[in-house]
């Protein structure tokens, strides 16, 4: 793994040269992780301008936390040997040391504190920005990635799976979230890779809805969003169920909205595709029908280190898709005092000689009762 | 409870009308909380020259998450129409349109990035600091503060208690972790107030150590730390056993060694205590039995809306105690390839005319050997 990880600093490395910084500071732990192998806690990259000069700078004892995984063997660690140190001051230290003129750094993670520190410590290094380029990189997965996600959106499948094979009238949302996270573990997840929501009744189909303690009842719609990390990597899935012996007219009616919704969204996955586009032909299924009001900003949004990455597919989103970049389709209506539908998918885009879109989380989308 | 929000607003505007700036932008999460009732996601309190001024300014859709908490009433509310808007910046261009010539804002929260969009939606407004101001607000509790983290205790030692009748040998840390945290939400926490730390054998004792697969022994240390989250206010405890019949001597010295630092801070904490002595009362405890290595920079720590709050009892701690500053005691020592100890309450600071340090976190601390 090792190469891989020096391959992606190289590519930043590039960039940094192109744009005129010589070395970089990477803090936000996502791209520390991704450019090292690992992000123990406060712990910062600095990336000089040759390989050579690349060094992970690691807390003191304070942070001195075990993680699971290891930093890139072949990447030089500096512990700091204080207490209560910036391993990004110090890190600035260095690359003043080290001769370095200018440090781009990450402008959208240090905070202005933190940033006045660089600067005083190193009063001749001019701090450039360094904007998004880590994020930029993360956009486009490679295989081992994509195994890592594929096999987190297993884990979820298997929690979800076992979750309806049990009774599930007169449990709490809060119960039946924290009875998933436990089988996400159980199945070999690092944990959880965002807080589970389960949404009963009149919550079903709220996004980002958090289990309180109301029970399921005969009648509800139930919508559970889930996801597992594995490796760092955090998939996600999402299914709406009724509970009883017949779901309603209304309610079929609203399932099979959401579901051509979704499903439209998902087709129209293909290398190439505006994201906005994407978008579109979710949203546009839900508008139609006259669903405008309380629609969600996003139908989806990338996955990887982290749950919410780039690309974003909304009616604003610039860009286009990449082929073997993992993105949410998930649309959703929510009708406030009686409920609603969410269906949601973890895919990779693929071109159509590959087969098309994907779908690593495969959970069945029919309309399930309970 | 209304009263309670708008005595600490004044606090902070009396704070900032003397340091100059006659609006203050909260941005921190648990700041904006502690002054306000609720702390939507991405929320701001807009701190104006007067108390009608004052303003929640809450994110547009994208966040719309419901929190259980609600805002104090008698704050005005203003979600921005737009989508993916940063209330932060919203609020800036609020206050240069009431005519605020400056504004304080938390430069160890913002980003450099935020801080600049600031700047550029409100140029003429010059943008000071307000320090850790909220911070040092809330390191005094009041006494529904002070029953929040009583209550969070309570539960916390009851989802303790419950897993020490349990059959422990076989079982995984990661298992009994998660077994923890399904009682703590059982008995009535709002969640884990931090993740849950199990450790076994070798593990034990490591501060902050990540529950693993290794299972229990017989022969083990075993060493649990966790908190419930209760309305927001957050409590630790940490306690050390031994699993089979009888521990080894090793292990009895060890114990009551910790258990000897571990009283000797707390017996310091009294109003008006240096910070540093109480660290040193129970660190001297270990150093002078030789145990100078590895010792964590923390022997505890204030808690509230935050797990880790001020003030840090260290060597290096400035200030001193006051009468109703709840903090952790929790000194412990870690053999590497053996394990350790660590023993760990949340107290409150008493005068001595009311009973001394009040105790939250009750489970016995003699050395159980289950």
């Amino acid at each position: 793994m090792s190469e891989v990880y020096a391959a992606r600093r190289t590519r930043l490395r590039e960039y940094c040269n192109a744009g005129g910084s010589a070395a970089a500071l990477v803090s936000r732990p996502a791209n520390v992780r991704y450019l090292a192998g690992a992000a123990p806690p406060g712990a910062v990259l600095l990336l000089g301008r040759t390989e050579e000069r690349d060094l992970l700078v690691c807390a003191g004892p304070t942070a001195d936390r075990p993680t699971q995984e290891r930093p890139d063997e072949a990447l030089p660690v500096q512990t700091l040997p204080g207490v209560g140190g910036d391993p990004a001051v110090a890190a600035a230290g260095i690359a003043a040391g080290q001769g370095a003129d200018s440090l781009a750094v990450e402008e959208h993670h240090l905070t202005v504190t933190r940033h006045r520190a660089l600067g005083s410590v190193a009063p001749r290094l001019r701090l450039a920005g360094l904007g998004s380029a880590v994020e930029q990189l993360r956009v486009v997965k490679d295989e081992e990635e994509i195994s890592c996600l594929r096999i987190g959106a297993e884990i979820a499948d298997q929690a979800l799976g076992e979750l309806l094979e049990s009774i599930l009238v007169g449990r709490t949302e809060r119960h039946l979230a924290l009875e998933l996270e436990r089988r996400l573990v159980d199945h070999g997840a690092d944990g959880p890779a965002f807080p589970t929501s389960v949404a009963t009744g009149p919550n079903a189909g709220r996004p980002g809805h958090r289990p309180t303690d109301r029970r399921v009842e005969e009648g509800d719609f139930l919508s559970v969003c889930l996801g597992a990390t594995y490796r760092g990597y955090r998939c996600e899935i999402g299914r709406t169920f009724v509970i009883g012996t017949a779901p309603a007219d209304w309610q079929i009616e609203l399932y099979d909205l959401v579901f051509a919704a979704q499903r439209a969204g998902r087709e129209s996955l293909v290398p190439g595709a505006a994201c906005r586009d994407v978008d579109r032909a979710a949203r546009q299924v839900l508008d139609s029908a006259g669903y405008t009001e309380g629609l969600t900003v996003l139908t989806g949004h990338g996955v990887g280190l982290e749950i919410d990455e780039d690309p974003q597919l909304s009616p604003a989103a610039m860009g286009k898709l990449d082929a073997c970049v993992p993105v949410t389709v998930e649309p959703g209506v929510h009708l406030p005092g009686r409920g609603g539908v969410r269906i949601d998918d973890t895919l990779v885009v693929r071109p159509e000689a590959d087969g098309g879109p994907e779908l690593l989380t495969i959970t069945t989308k029919e309309l399930l009762a309970l």
